[in-house]
């Protein structure tokens, strides 16, 4: 620049930054025009001959010196709102602005700066005790602490939580020259992106102010104008583009960015200042985006032929495809307004409903028209066919994988759980939240991506991603990349076409239980369960033999082509029996035996720890007729619609095993009933047997498992629990406590436990692939969802994930992304 | 012999018996005289010039014939008593003696033999309608096979089931020249022992007869004579001894006898046969033994020189060694007696008592001086002061190792568990078994080792090990040899005393939840689990402290000079509260509260699986005071001990760990503690931190934990139920028929399952040796006392193992066997 710092006659100003690896927008401090002192000042007036900038630059300094380097990294971070000293400076500034008569900080002339200047150095010594430092090397270090310093301020913090930016990283802290866009009509100052930010547009986008300093142009102070056309807003349309006052500079500007896009292979956020006649570019960064965007310049500049597919991939988190799927509570809309209570984000996008308290209200509203929100304690299998009927679940209690989140991200709904500041009353059909009432048929609206809930009726922005071709191109891309194949966890016909509609490539977990609580089975179930002999249990099988046979039929003709593993029954009896007494009564008449012998046998069935008692195929083993039955309902399903000419390839899961004697004590009933039948009706179809991998002894002894299984499926869920001895149930006593404390990095629930639970699955894999190196594996826990767990899945070498319909997309991508980062 | 199998002239007659690996005394099948023919009967007579011989011969050879080869080995295996072939012809010779008015079966002259062996062929014939075969080769094909056969048979293979014999096993087949002891007066035939199996003394011990065939001795048709004075008992001791009576033949067989046991090292089982004035030597092998006589044999073999300390521990199975340690129902009065059920053995030894429904009374009537036997349908920890009171324990429900099991093993006491066929009518305080009422304070006994329950007061053999020279020579011998160090879980000073006399070099477990159910300390308990703040929690712990304090300070004492682990609290704070509503409302007063606020504190500590809830290390981190109490307490009662010359080494042990984090949470708590009080009293005493590996995660990631725990325990109760997803409390719906269907080859709560619970203990050892080498491992589970468990163990180099004080010597016992083991 031909200045020198700190020099007398011929100084140099320096701006202090930082430089992280990764941009965290104003959640670090910057401190500009450092190197100002009694001498430079003088100097500098000689040197620029504009007394004005020299002070309106004072002023910035001080400002900003005093609260970035004097208060906030001095150990009084973040004072209580309005009492820091920036504020208090602001307020004097104010002040004599009013005095002034003035509008804009560009009103005042160079004898009000100087008294600014003034007044501020006097109030900074008055409340800091301390000067305002008069040296240019004092400044200096100063500022290059406080940024250092800023590293651990609260905001940085908070954001690094939620970005998952590691708190090792640390960062750079650039000093660099100073330019001035507030050196008068011929001087300006902006920002612009290389791409529309908001929905991804190839347009050079932008806004800039004549005579100011960058953070003019963030501040709102004026309003800034578009840099050309493309960039007018409702906002700013009357004022006058970049592009119109000053062309040349906009050509030079338009060059430039063009040439960083194409440098760095990305949209670029640039900084830019024109000091006079010179353009100066003061930053460039990788530009933050919305997942529209995101996904937009992905798939633009993969034709452009600016970017490899596999670098494509990366250019889309998980959580910006997420935006993309769920509709969601216009953004315009939720500005306005303060949620009444908060909860934990379980099932994504927005739900607008009003309020109802019971599954069975929830249902009779639905089928009269009424669009509910279904508001619990906690919700209970139940429940089921209510929050079907509901726009989105609230709960008070519960957690990220309690049965309402579950339930509701299998169906990509709307659901809130856990929020434990809202107070239930049941009885009288309203809840509080803080001073808040809302009744029976009140409206609410969630916001299950973030946990907001809101009273009133808010407006929903629905997606449309079946016509969106920027979505489907970005599928198109992380099909090509990506290795792991995806398919879904679906129970019903219409989940596996919503999942097939996403891109699934088969049902990786088909659960035969929830078919049970239609009100047209759940009697013959009930029967079943409390059969005193095997006699009695295969009639009552037999009542239900014909329903499966029909829910088989239908998710096996929905999955056409494609591969259905059935998981056979599972559950421990008893959720199947009623809690209530008066449904217990009812039952008791139903079945024609007496309360007392309903009562006993439901007492025989209790369990003191039921995930780890008669259930899975346990059940399978002890009642050898409930796994005929099952298979025999998914075989002439499977067999009829072979007649057909429709393709099907059902896989029968054994759940819950642990030991190779339990596998082949299923594999013969089971292989024997397809035998059977295929004969019966003359037809062959493909049918592999396999089983979960969710007791920590099946990933022990995989390997003598593999000889007779001839797929795994990891049941993570359960075996989160085992291997860390956490009943899902039960840890909201101790969990966030553990989160909190650092205990735990993360819920293993949410996410796979690399360390533990990922060294058993990788146990298993291997040894499973040691006796039958072809042996099919796959996850269908909740893990099969979240984009680092299928990351871990890439890396261990399993063939595919399964997750809820919804999830799918997010799959792709995240398999996608998994190749990439392996080559790393 | 100079004879030629079917030879008419010269015949020779053989014995086809079998020949198993491992002697299965009566199990087997055998059948003599093989041979005799229409041809060679006269052939014989003319060669021995003794017609009544043959044809007695030739009657023995017809019944074991149609029997064994005819009968049985065709599939009409072990008909019903009373109809089998043998049994009818027995009767014809009962009457055919009975109408010759003859005593003994040599009372029968030629003619009588002649025409019994007509009648038996005719019978034979019409039977098993097929005649007796007349054909040597025949003859000896058919007995080659039956033998083989027998190795099936219903008794062979319930023999195999109890003596842990292989069923692959298999058995060879000796075909053997007859000799005949049968020959006249001058012929004898006999069984003897080389020591007095009842005993173990050193002494020939044995039995013979005159004029017989060696089944006669077994069968008792006649009383056999003593061999020698030194066999000679109340039973036989008119009779002469075969010294007496042929003492050129007795010394020549003494000489045998020890050239036997000299060659096999070992107390052999021989049967001899005079044949007119030659003595053969039929048969040898290792003799059975009882416990006792087994302890004596092996101790006085290594002092004799004839075998070393490594093969004397092989003498005696761990059952043998038991047969030593209790009190035991006299078996001459069990002998007469059958029992009224039967349930698993759960506490060996005998116990008899009268009945008693519940704890309290069981207390109140011990108090009177009565001695009582608890039956309860179960047991909890409100229950242990009544089960400490009482003889025995019976209960209707529950596994080995139910909580009624754990507890009577942990004090040696007797104890059955899961009679189901006993039905408890608590509220008329009876119960019935079959047809018989035991009403509260009729007498009932126990065989505790059996699971043999009787009606009525059967005396009692105590065992007085303590002055058994044999005993503490053996248990010398097996601490000669054995490298794994045995401790004792024991929670009391008393326990551990006990366990001291019997050879515990230290305590592995010390629970002090125990300690809480005293009724002075349970109300503080209460107080701390029901406190609202840290404050209330703080001060109820404060009163604990002085019991827990005074425990320690016992224990600690009771092991001067060895180590003692006292394992913080585990349990879920629920089974602290009472469980009945007087109970309740009685606490509610007592803690000065609502009945409603502690019912609802209650609910608040409910959890769907207490097993993987609010236990262990998560209740010292969720309320660190609690753990801060505790080892407080332990601390300083360690410090006075030391100020008073008492040398402790205390182990602090952190429960159901799953991670790094969690230990060094607990660490830092219990170091401070550490530090603090030894600062405070000015003492120095060391004290390792350590943790339990029960978790299946702890196992995975022991090589962080390893970082800062300075022990390993397995507790491997949990680590079973967690590797297998089984709990304990609800397998009975599906383990019986696990076991019954060879599902599980054993009941993995009893016998350390190798395969996956197996193989996480060895990554744990592997992984936590990886980052602290000298890291002491030991086990704690109720494993620690299952003989292969202790194999195990010492496989996979553990430094310890820990069981209840009553099994130390087993578990010493176990050790040298691992060592011997492990060598081959």
């Amino acid at each position: 620049m031909g200045h020198r710092f700190g020099d007398p006659s011929n100084p140099l100003l320096v701006s202090v930054r930082s430089g992280a690896r990764k941009s965290m927008p104003g959640m670090m401090e910057t401190v500009l025009n450092v190197g100002l002192t009694k001498d430079t000042i003088s100097g500098l007036i000689k040197l620029t001959g504009n007394e004005r900038l020299v002070y309106d630059a004072y002023r910035r300094l001080i400002m900003m010196y005093s609260d970035v380097v004097m208060e906030k990294a001095r150990g009084q971070i973040e004072p209580e709102e309005g009492l820091g000293i920036r504020r208090q400076l602001e307020e004097i500034m104010d002040e004599v602005k009013k005095e002034k008569g003035c509008k804009n900080d560009t009103d005042l002339n160079v004898d009000d700066l100087k008294r600014l200047c003034g007044l501020f150095k006097e109030r900074v010594k008055n409340v800091l005790k301390k000067p305002f430092p008069d040296d240019a090397d004092e400044q200096l270090w100063g500022g290059i602490g406080a940024v250092f310093a800023s590293w651990n301020g609260k905001r940085a913090i908070a954001y690094r939580r939620i970005e998952g930016i590691a708190d090792e990283w640390g960062t750079a802290v650039n000093v660099q020259a100073m330019v001035f866009g507030n050196m008068g009509e011929t001087s300006a100052t902006g920002v612009a992106f290389t791409r529309d930010p908001g929905n991804g547009e190839n347009k050079f986008y932008g806004e800039y102010l004549v005579n100011a300093q960058g953070e003019d142009v963030v501040a709102g102070i004026r309003t800034p104008g578009p840099i050309n056309k493309e960039s007018s807003s409702e906002h700013n349309k009357t004022l006058k583009t970049l592009e119109e006052i000053m062309p040349k500079v906009y050509r030079e500007l338009f060059g430039y960015q063009k040439k960083l896009e194409n440098h760095y292979k990305d949209m670029q956020d640039i900084e830019f200042t024109r000091e006079n006649g010179r353009l100066f570019m003061l930053q460039c960064r990788i530009g933050k985006r919305n997942g529209p965007a995101a996904v937009r310049i992905a798939v633009d500049m993969v034709k452009e032929k600016l970017i490899t597919k596999e670098m494509a991939v990366m250019r889309v988190t998980p959580a910006q495809l997420d935006e993309l799927l769920h509709p969601m509570i216009d953004p315009k809309a939720e500005r306005e307004l303060k949620p009444i209570a908060k909860g934990l984000p379980a099932g994504p996008g927005g739900g607008v409903g009003m309020a109802v308290f019971t599954a069975d209200d929830a249902e009779k509203w639905a089928k009269e028209g009424s669009k509910v929100i279904l508001v619990r304690e906690e919700t209970s299998p139940e429940d089921v066919h209510g929050m079907h009927s509901s726009q989105g679940i609230l709960t008070a209690k519960g957690g990220m994988t309690s049965h309402a989140a579950l339930v509701a991200r299998g169906w990509g709904k709307c659901c809130i759980v856990g929020s434990s500041s809202i107070h239930i009353d049941e009885e009288n059909r309203r809840f509080t939240a803080g001073d808040t009432v809302v009744k029976e048929g009140d409206w609410i609206s969630l916001n299950g991506t973030k946990g907001n809930i809101y009273s009133g009726k808010l407006p929903l922005v629905e997606p449309d991603i079946e016509h969106d071709k920027y979505f489907k191109g970005f599928m198109k891309v992380c099909d090509d990349v990506r290795r792991l194949r995806i398919r879904t966890n679906a129970d019903r016909p219409e989940d596996a076409a919503i999942a097939r509609r996403f891109g699934a490539e088969g049902i990786g977990l088909c659960r035969t239980e929830h078919m049970f609580f239609d009100p047209a089975r759940i009697k013959s179930m009930r029967k079943m369960i409390v059969a005193d002999t095997k006699g009695d249990r295969e009639k009552a099988l037999g009542e239900l033999l014909p329903y499966q046979k029909e829910d088989f039929a239908g998710i096996l003709k929905a999955m056409e082509g494609l591969p259905v593993i059935i998981r056979l029954l599972d559950p421990p009896l008893h959720e199947f029996l009623p809690q209530e007494e008066s449904k217990k009564k009812e039952l008791a008449e139903e079945l024609g035996i007496s309360i007392e012998k309903l009562e006993a046998r439901m007492q025989k069935l209790h369990e003191l720890n039921p995930m780890l008692g008669l259930r899975g195929c346990r059940l399978g083993i002890t009642y050898p007729e409930i796994t005929e039955m099952q298979v025999q309902a998914v075989f002439e399903a499977a067999a009829e619609l072979t007649l057909t000419g429709v393709k099907v390839f059902p896989e029968v899961m054994v759940p819950l095993l642990g030991s190779q004697a339990e596998m082949k004590n299923q594999y013969v009933i089971i292989k024997a009933r397809l035998e059977e039948v295929q004969k019966r009706y003359k037809v062959k179809f493909h049918c592999m047997i396999g089983t979960m991998i969710e007791i920590p002894r099946a990933a022990l002894v995989a390997d003598s498992i593999a000889e007779i299984a001839e797929f795994f499926s990891y049941g993570t869920n359960d075996l989160t629990q085992m291997t860390f001895g956490f009943s899902r149930d039960d840890i909201g006593s101790f969990l966030p406590n553990y989160l909190e404390k650092g205990i735990l990095p993360k819920d293993p629930f949410q996410s796979i436990d690399r360390d533990g639970v990922g060294k058993l699955i990788s146990i298993g894999i291997e040894r499973g692939r040691s006796t039958r190196p072809n042996l099919e594996i796959g996850i269908c826990g909740e893990h099969g969802g979240d984009p680092d767990s299928i990351k871990f899945c890439h890396s261990v070498g399993m063939d595919y994930v399964s997750c809820s319909p919804y999830r799918v997309p997010i799959a792709r991508l995240a398999a996608a992304q998994a190749v990439v980062e392996s080559k790393k």
